[in-house]
């Protein structure tokens, strides 16, 4: 059963405007990095809406395996400590059937 | 420019099981009504992960105002305001091109 994995980050206020490019050029490297990431789309809200979060990174997996492979992947967790995890105000996340 | 909409929801607590099956029926109407949708996925959390929000719907438009069209559309407002409005605890969406 395919999975896509959703999640958005609203980033902190003190973070440089470079933040969401440093974010997707870090990303672009995974899906070489990671075979178990079947797509891998990401980017920064465009600023149609009010009241968005701030960037968006949508995955598909072949199954739930490959996506807590993926997850779980050092260079996924290095991502998430350098670019991620004391930079977000907000993060939201849903892995739904494709 | 392609568009990618992404959204998640938090239901209230007080719904039946039975929304999030009525909130994917009254989604998979949109798309033969609308005719700027894409491509339209969506569906409930998997719960393979804690703390996340319990739904989600991923869009593609071929630009912003195909976006903006299915954004006002009179079937997708009352789509929102029989599923959604007063149902949400919380709502997160990303707009990021594609």
């Amino acid at each position: 059963m395919p999975v896509r994995h959703v999640v958005m980050f609203t980033w902190n206020d003190d973070l440089p405007d470079s933040h969401a490019a440093e974010v997707s050029a870090a990303l672009a490297e995974l899906p070489h990095a990671i075979p178990e990431i079947a797509s891998y789309v990401f980017g920064p809200d465009l600023g149609i809406v009010d009241g968005n979060f701030d960037y968006a990174v949508v995955a598909d997996f072949d199954d739930r395996d490959a996506f807590v492979t993926y997850r779980n992947h050092p260079l996924h967790q290095r991502f998430i400590a350098n670019h991620i995890a004391d930079k977000v105000a907000a993060r939201a996340a849903v892995q739904f059937e494709l």
